[in-house]
């Protein structure tokens, strides 16, 4: 099992309090879950969290990150938790429980990455970009935001409840998050060079293009195939882009 | 389902850290569950933990007690939570889900108090002695214990998850710990005047006599009887011890 339960990555996302970074990983060595990431997180002082009574090793373990798109590159699978409220979700949204039995399935064989939002804010929309899915814990809708060390206490008991993961079957090789961003990279590119995003809309064009990418369930070698393709289309356009200047 | 989760009491008892009792405020908000009682905290000043986001109404509300004995005296049930570890219980122990599996049978019909113990120690044996039986949660045996505010929040979401629970049938009325706890007291009061327990067993043989009765699945209407005949017993008893002065 803990083979499996390698595969899985935590990831706080601007957490700004260091005791709930503690408290993440107490209950990460609660139920025997080892890779801790952070994003950026507000201060530098949270590997000596007082909260992560018995899990200062893993604390001392974790793995700092800039952005979002770096922690995730070598996930095949990215889920984002959310509290649902109010905002206007674009991604499909997932019961805690029936997220788990996907993510499960894919343990064997692939990294996944959780991603858990800041104390205030959550995810942002940028960060869901990101995400396969979403999924989110059922609370109450009148108070359904959680303390954050609760919330990936959670998630890791539902991930661990039902016993022991099976061991990996021999199977195709989903494409990482590294090599998809990528695709979406050029993509942009593309379609900005050639005029189907216009400059004012780039920022929301590139989520939606993140999105849309993501919503694909690419193989490895289809996203290397996909990757030479738009290798060439970008040298295209950016060679006609010269040519009309 | 409101009437049901109104039955569950979540009962801390020496906790001593305010932010845990707050996070537990918390968790019992975003779950529904509005029952607090604390029995003896450590700082008065609980009642403003900043942790408690969105639960200030229900930790303002919260009841306090200064023994277990008052706090699960109106339940039928009472359920003490348990990192195991090595100390050798006493106990029928349950994990996580086969206990909430029988706490929601009981919630639709009967009050059930949830007892979680001090940071630092959990529950006393004293404590445990109050209750019918032991919950655990499923951690790593190499690192089991789990900051409380946390363990509260994996109890309720276990509690909640399965969904709705029905609604109540006509039954027989179980004993009350309150009516219980008079049993315990004037069993034990009966045998230590006939000389059962020597003076020097006091304190355990009372823990001993607790357990005993908890063990037998009493009705509310035996509880009586039982109280009668054990009236008439104590009074035999004390009378006889007289006549021997």
């Amino acid at each position: 099992m803990s083979g499996a339960l390698d595969h899985l990555r935590v990831v706080l996302v601007e957490a700004r309090n260091p005791l709930n970074i503690g408290a993440a990983a107490r209950a990460m060595s609660n139920f025997g879950i080892r890779r801790l990431r952070v994003v950026n997180p507000y201060q530098v002082a949270f590997r000596q969290a007082r909260s992560a009574v018995g899990a200062a090793d893993l604390l001392a373990a974790a793995e700092e990150f800039s952005t979002v798109e770096e922690a995730v590159a070598d996930s095949a699978l990215v889920v984002g938790t959310t509290a649902v409220g109010h905002r206007e979700l674009l991604h499909p949204l997932r019961r805690l429980e029936a997220g788990v039995r996907l993510i499960r399935k894919r343990l064997p064989e692939e990294n996944v990455a959780l991603l858990f939002g800041s104390e205030r804010f959550g995810l942002s929309n940028q960060d869901m970009s990101h995400c396969h899915w979403l999924m989110t814990i059922p609370t109450r809708s009148e108070h359904s935001s959680m303390n954050l060390g609760q919330a990936v206490a959670l998630c890791l008991y539902e991930v661990v409840r039902s016993g022991k993961i099976p061991l990996a079957k021999e199977a195709k090789r989903p494409a990482r998050a590294g090599e998809i961003e990528r695709m979406t990279v050029m993509l942009r590119d593309i379609l900005q060079t050639s005029g189907y995003i216009k400059p004012r809309e780039a920022h929301s064009a590139e989520t939606k293009v993140r999105r849309l990418i993501r919503r694909m369930p690419l193989e490895s070698r289809d996203a290397q195939l996909w990757l030479g393709m738009l290798r060439q289309i970008r040298w295209k356009v950016h060679s006609s882009e010269e040519k009309t200047k």
